[in-house]
């Protein structure tokens, strides 16, 4: 499917944009933030909620989706949407080689596809460009993506060289496989580190063709500037009128540097893992509530936040929650922790419109960082 | 504080009675259930969820409240409505007493109180009749407990007479330093399955003179039989016009039977606990969601059920929640739970109002025991 992506502003000054694109869920704004919903859920939250939190489109797994609850139950439910009720925005699914990768144990890599050992009971398994996507047709997201190679950080240029050509291959076999035409397909671009890999990649991802494309094998443990590398190597080759979804980045200051380079699209589990863990993301930085200093503390975690959370109760009571491990306690910080994320992206937005992104990123550097 | 309890109407048939009592957050309606805030929170919800679902006070306990975070804090936020945010309607706390003697370890039952070690770290901890109604005073419950003993059941009849009468002691020496006159302060009737113990426990309870009148020890691992007993043993010597209030007690059919012997208010931890291990109650039963006759069940926990998770979710999408431990699961089902729970209080006091709380009773017994 076309996504009708449309470039509405597009920088003077670097390569961000602004931009919006078209569903039947209606239109969803660019540069965006989307939360990750592992399991057809975003851990603890409602639909509403994630709503209420400024959320548009949401990420499911395709990986776990496949072994719990299954994608024909998914499927009979009438797809994601209705399976988890969610009718704020559009869905969007990956393709599970990252899980497959990451999470599985004992994988073997073969042309084919890769055989690994599930990660809850250790069954035997078996993904390939062609399972991911009849999957993910069953699963019924509006975006999903082609199964490709995600390969350790860091690898040597050659098994980078090698990889790049099978994930090309594996694009094409998937895309071949495709059979609704409800859903938009993204080519993934790898190549680690090497410009010329992420050219070559991106380059020829593009010439099979696909409405959308991926930046993946970003954020895996190299350093932020090697990161923004890795992210205009990819950008500076992809065509304008395609969105870009740079995947698995979620660091605040990561938004705003992937805005600058052209990314369209984050995700991450960042806001709702650190949640569980006690932790706020605020403008001067990430605060941790299981911090002592907070045990007196009755002001919202943050006093303009028009978030829930910060609207309706104050860091000693959040603290006491956390330290007392109720869930309702990183349900609260998962609320903020979106809201800070895609109120983050309203900013951004705001600020390629007036093309001033630079001098506000500088700004909330200065304020996350120097504390 | 005097509640201004009303009795609007009495059965001719039995001892059940419509009533209502009034606090600074309204007019509160008689019999009616209260879902447990163990450590200022109903596990998983929001105060506005706990609204939503039909609840009107709930209750806190003060010995979880005590340890953590400790009565200065939620008294610094202002008491335990303000620490929390739940403004529906008033909050009840419990005195320490039951769960010192089922929670704590090495305990040692003296005159002037009970000593005992942490159940969290094993540190030496003192609660007394005093100490708790101090406690009580600073966490700022509309209605607090006075302290008794909870002994185990089955305890001997030599053993419980001694027993009611320190409780009595530990009663009068509450009251006089009750300090909080905004505070109701209810007495507690212990005494087991003897019915002269009972007697006797109640009508000198009520003789020191309390704002309503709680029954402690039931519902402890007696048959329901004898628990149905010990309530009437208590509330034919409880006087009209106080709240009485059963202890500990939730179980669906439970609460139409307490009513029918004059039971105002009644608790239990039951529906979220039951929620977290995936289970609910419905007309027909309770039903758990880790059954595989749900996994393709695209139909909700009850189809005329009004709460928020039947009337957006189905059996397949929670079961899925349940089996994959993700908390949301457990949210879902809590909130169905309480509004389980809170619409039998409805019809229990319609049924009063037609005065057919019995013809009620058979009814919902036959649906809910004979699947």
């Amino acid at each position: 499917m076309d996504l009708k992506f449309k470039v509405i502003k597009k920088s003077n000054r670097n390569m961000s944009r602004l931009g919006e694109f078209e569903t039947k869920w209606g239109v969803s704004k660019t540069p965006m933030f989307m939360p990750v919903g592992t399991l057809a859920n975003v851990k603890t939250l409602t639909p509403e909620e994630l709503r209420d939190a400024g959320s548009n489109v949401i990420l499911s797994n395709t990986y776990h989706l496949w072994l719990r609850p299954g994608e024909d139950i998914v499927n009979e439910a009438g797809g994601l949407h209705s399976f988890m009720n969610y009718k704020t925005g559009p869905m969007l699914t990956d393709s599970g080689g990252f899980q497959v990768f990451s999470l599985a144990k004992k994988k073997d890599i073969k042309e084919e596809g890769v055989y690994f050992k599930s990660h809850i009971d250790g069954s035997n398994l078996f993904l390939s460009p062609e399972k991911s996507i009849e999957i993910q047709n069953k699963l019924g997201a509006d975006i999903i993506m082609s199964f490709d190679e995600c390969p350790p950080y860091p690898s040597t240029y050659e098994y980078m060289k090698n990889s790049i050509e099978r994930t090309l291959r594996w694009a094409k076999r998937g895309k071949e496989v495709h059979s609704n035409p409800e859903q938009a397909l993204f080519g993934i671009v790898q190549g680690g580190e090497f410009e010329d890999l992420r050219k070559e990649s991106a380059l020829r991802t593009v010439e099979i063709g696909f409405d959308g494309y991926s930046i993946g094998g970003a954020a895996v443990g190299e350093t932020k500037e090697v990161q923004y590398k890795e992210v205009e190597y990819a950008t500076k080759y992809l065509p304008e009128d395609k969105v870009r979804y740079l995947m698995g980045v979620g660091d605040p200051i990561d938004l705003i540097e992937g805005s600058l380079r052209g990314v369209d699209i984050f995700d991450c589990v960042a806001p709702t893992r650190i949640a569980r863990h006690g932790n706020a993301y605020t403008r001067h930085g990430k605060i941790n509530l299981r911090n002592q200093k907070y045990k007196r503390d009755f002001t919202p975690l943050e006093s303009d936040c028009d978030c829930y959370t910060c609207k309706n109760f104050t860091k000693a009571y959040i603290r006491h929650l956390i330290i007392s491990e109720e869930t309702l306690g990183g349900r609260l910080l998962s609320i903020h922790n979106i809201r800070f994320l895609t109120k983050l992206m309203e900013d951004v937005r705001d600020n390629i419109e007036k093309d001033t992104l630079e001098e506000f990123r500088d700004s909330f550097y200065n304020n996350y960082y120097n504390k």
